[in-house]
This record gives C-alpha cells, structure tokens and sequence, in this order.
C-alpha cells in the first residue's frame, strides 16, 4: 500500500524496468511512485545508471544500498535490498559482516561526535592521493 | 582536538593499532578516547575483528563504513575513512560511484518514506534464501 | 495505541484542540501525550502559534512539516501531516513535486557530506540580505 | 575545498547552471562534484526539472529544501540554500516561521516516536482524497 | 556567529535566561534567535519548564540532553551542553560512561534494525505496568 | 521476526544473558544476532561492561539508551528499553519528563542548526574543567 495506491503494471508507463532485471515482478516502490511518470522515469534511469557494473560490482553496490538503508532506519529499502543482495550472490555470512560493519561505524561515527574529535591535518581535503 | 584533549601516544596504554596498522601514525579518534581505557580496549578490539578480511574483504568494509558516515553526516569519519579507504586501494572512480551509490540510497529511502511504501509479501522476513 | 495507551476525549482536560481545529476527531498523538497534562498544553500551544498563518499561510508549514518528517522517517507524522495537507488543499501534483524536492535535497545532501565541500565564502552567515 | 579539490568553471564541462541561474558565479558544490562528469549532469538536470516552477512555486522548494537540509544537520547546504531562498524573496520573517516550523516539528516527530503512537486508522494510506 | 548575527543581550528583551542561570554569561544560541523574539520567549520558557528539577534531577536531563545532541550530531549542542553537564557535577567518568552508553545504543540500534528484528509480544504497547 | 528468524534459547549457544538478567526470556534481539555468535558474544559483552552499575547508574544508562533510540527512532529498541526502564524503577513521572527532555532536546538541536550558530569561543574544547 501506498498513500495513493498502487498502481499495477498494465497500468504503468514503463516497463523498462522488467527488462533490465529480466523478471515480470514490479514491487511496490515502483508501483507508488508510477502516480508520478517524471519521477518514476528520472528514478529508475538514475537508479539504473548508479546500481550496473563499473569500478564497484553490483552486489558491492547492494551491500552500500543496505548500509545506508539502515542507517536511515528505511524499513521497506532494507526488506528489498536484502532480498535484492541475496538474489545477486550475497552468503549469510556476507550479510553478517556487512551488519557487524554497520554496527561498529554507527558507534564509533558517534563515540567521534561525543567526543567532539577534530579532523587531523592529514585527513584535511583535498586529499594527497600520492600520499 | 577533543574534549579531554589528545594524549599522545606514548602516554597510551595500548599500541596494537600501531603493530597492526603498520604505522606510527595514530590519529586523534584513539588519542580522544584514550582518556578511557576499558573503551579504547573495547573499541579496537572490536574493529580489529569487524575490519579485517572475512567473506568481506577490508576495502569493501572501508566503503561501507564512508557510507554510514556520509548518511550520519560524521565530518571526522568521512576524513579518516575517506583517506584509509585510498591507502586501501580505492580508486577515484570507486569513491564515485560509492558517493553515486549513497546519493542515490538516500533518496530512494526517503521517496518510499514519503510515499508510504508498504513492504512487499515477499520480502517480509525471514527472508527464503532458496528463492 | 501508545505506551500507556490513549486517553479518549471525554476523560481530556483540555478542548481547545476540537474547537481551534472546528472537528470533533481528535488523533492519537493528543490522547497519547494526554498523560502528560504540562506537555500536552505547551506542545499544543506552541503548535497552535507556530501553524497558523503568518509570513507563511498554513500549507506551506504543513508542507514544511512533512518535508522533516520524511527526512526523520516518522510514519505517524507523515501520515497524519499528509492527511492534514490534503485537508489544508495540497493537491496530488502538490504533493508529488513536494516528494520531488524531499528526494532530491537529501540526496544533494550527502553528495555534499560526501565530497566534503566546503561553505562558499559568500554564503558564510552572518547573511548580508542586501546582496 | 573538497575530497578532490574544485575544478574551476573555466575546467567545466556544462554551464547550463549559469545560463539557467542567470549567474557567473559557480559555487563550490558543483566544483566538487565536477570531478565526476555523469553525477554532475545528472545531479544538475534532476535539480533543474525539481526546482522549478510547478504546483509548488521555487521558494516554498527552497523553505523546503532548508527544512531537509536542516533536519539532515547538512551546514553546506544550510548555508547555500538559505542564501538561496533569499535570493528567490524569502523575508526575514518567514526564514523566522520556517525555523519554527522545523524546530516543532522535528519535537514532535519525536514525542510520537517515544510514546509508540499507532497511526490513526482514518489516516492509514491509501488516502481516501474524497475524505 | 548565526545566520542573522548575534544580538547582545544589552539589546535582548528578555533576561530571566541571566536571572535563572545566575550568570551574566549569554551563550550564541540565544543571541542568535532573540531575532525572532516569540520564539525567544516559547524556547526559553518551555527549557525552564522542562530542565529543572522533577522525578529526574538536572544533571541527568543534561545527561539526556548530550545523548540527544550526539545521535543527532549537533556541534554546537555537545559543545554548550557538555559545558553546562560539567558545571551541573558530571564527572569525567559519568561523561565516559554516558559516551559508551551512546555509542552502544547507537550501534544496537542499528543491527536491530538491519536484521528487522520484530518488537517481542510482551514489549508492544501499552505497557503492563504491574508486570 | 527476523532476517534470519529467530533461534530459541535451546538452540544458542550462550546463556550469560539469562544469568545476569536473572530471567529464563531472551529477547528476540538476541535470537535473531545468535545467526551471528562472534556478534552476539561481542554485543552481549559489550553491553555488560557498559550498562551496569558504574558512575551512573543502571537506571540512568537506560534513559539514554531511550533517548538515543528515540532520536534514532529505531522501534524496536524503544519498545525494548521502555519495559527495561520500567522494570529497573522508572516511574511513569520520570518517563514523561525524558519525553519532554528528548522532544525539546531534538527541537533546539535543529534551531541552533538552522540559524547557524557557531560554537562559543568558551565552550570549545578542550574544557577546562577548573572553569
């Protein structure tokens, strides 16, 4: 459910994204925000240009989808992405280094603002890649 | 800087994070909360065994930790792991598509917010890995 | 439902609620807080001057308030401030660019956090608003 | 400053920024983000069709975008976007309700949130419009 | 500095903050917004209204307040508020306990909401306060 | 539920929660982590350090736990630590009063942040603790 409903696929505009995932399985996030063509549109071809293959693969991109989604604590965005990351070839073993890492930056990214840490010189940007 | 100040190193107890890291750099994070041992102890400790090579190796769990912080908005551990991630073997074209990748999350996390996104039957958990 | 469960109208100190709002359905969150007499008359009079009409009318602010609430993932808030747009006179196209601008702001938000950029001298504050 | 240095307008590949911003002053996100060519255009047609007039005029999506950037603690963006809304008219005084705004609202967020509010059923999506 | 520069307090219309406090030390927030004097006054009054003595004791709502301020990552709030929970009796090992609190609860938060782990029948609002 | 279900007690290997709660229930928290022994030794002695008596106390160290989970709006966890609280003597009077610490807390957090208000010179650190 969505605050407009869903929108079905034999409604929808586009199906592009059928294709590109090779499956006839729409879920819900497109099917909410197809009340929108603009959005659905510049969504799933930013979402498509971002997620594919290039300098990072495209499970090591699931895997950040995921940390992000549980840092913001987006409930359906960690539901989807976990099934999407096991679908791409992450091991349960995979998913529970990714959580221990997630855990671990969540305390110490707040252990650094409690105590009020200042960036060293070194970390300053830019950075020295040569360094 | 920090609350406390820094205590420099050779006033530390502890200089595994030297031996391990294979430096004699130690940054302001350890220096800060060297003021508590038992934390110091327990912090390293833990990010010893969460960081290291495992089903994840370490550069990807370094991308990771960039994305928690970049969706926490830690400055300090962006820096630090920012610059770690590089003398990992991050490329420049990685911390693209990394940053494209969190971008990207953080968006779509907030559009299926927004939207009221129920979560799919088949991405209740527990999840069927055999799916 | 809440903590300590909800206190319906007729056991309620307080009415001005039903009679500023001119409707006789008063939501959870009132009847939750309700055990709390002191935080139920401040938060309301502080609601009272904060949303009514001014520099800004009053979509506008409810449009402001679901702007926070998605970005603070709060699924009461953004279902009850929705509601309460659509009852104000948001329309659909209304709340659609509204999701548009929530999208995109959080993520230029951590492309920002992320390539660690740097205030622009001109827009440090103080703001000089003859500019 | 940022993690790769600013790349001055002169280095750019697009200035549909100043044509569209009517402006020949580049602030320093886009020099940021300029390193990675795709993100930039991207990020800048995205922000171009979003900020636009529409069902919402551009200020109410700058008072929109500071309250997102604010709620997400983002100074770059606060400052650039605050600017911004100044630029595009926004009073002193309603920079004074949109604070407001943000301030109460990001309190009550939170009120629903430890007392456990369960969503009224009349605001459960998807919304009757009618209603 | 703020967004509107600081007003002195010489200009301030309000000082029960000074008389309150026993002090004739005004830290920047309230300088910043004695611009919008209505907001001033509700701030100040609900502050005074909820930091004083009660069922818990000053320093343990400053104790609160950090933890707040830290999960949220607001500088300048750890900053004046860590200040006032030392002047309050905080002693450096209550601030290192309260930093491991926060950074403990900060990581659980985050692996509970990574594995969707379900809220426990026995914990779902109301709570039985007898049990 | 969980990502992974839930192992019941029989099935986990460790049973130094039951003893040091002195209760014959594991929470699903700890179910759902047992996927995971190295997490779940590592949080469950980790926790042990810090939430026990120290120089605050047990009861106080679960009001922050709520405040930080509050702010984070992680569910799960409120609902787990309200029953905590209570259960180790929070009163509903001292549970109402960290309701109002935590939603005023969160409000003034974005206030300084929005009108952009820098750090008082006295208020950097390092403190001085004399002062």
């Amino acid at each position: 459910m969505s605050t407009f409903g869903l929108i079905e696929y034999t409604d929808a505009s586009d199906d592009d994204i059928m294709a590109t995932r090779k499956t006839d399985y729409i879920n819900n996030f497109w099917k909410a925000i197809a009340h929108d063509p603009a959005l659905l549109k510049r969504t799933w071809e930013g979402l498509k240009a971002v997620m594919g293959p290039g300098a990072l693969d495209p499970l090591t991109k699931e895997l950040l989808y995921i940390a992000v989604s549980v840092t913001n604590n987006c409930n359906y965005c960690i539901a989807s992405h976990t099934a999407s990351a096991f679908s791409k070839g992450m091991t349960p073993e995979m998913f529970k280094e990714l959580q221990q890492v997630v855990g671990m930056a969540n305390a110490t990214n707040k252990l650094v603002t409690g105590y009020q840490v200042s960036v060293d010189a070194r970390y300053q940007p830019p950075l020295n890649l040569q360094k």
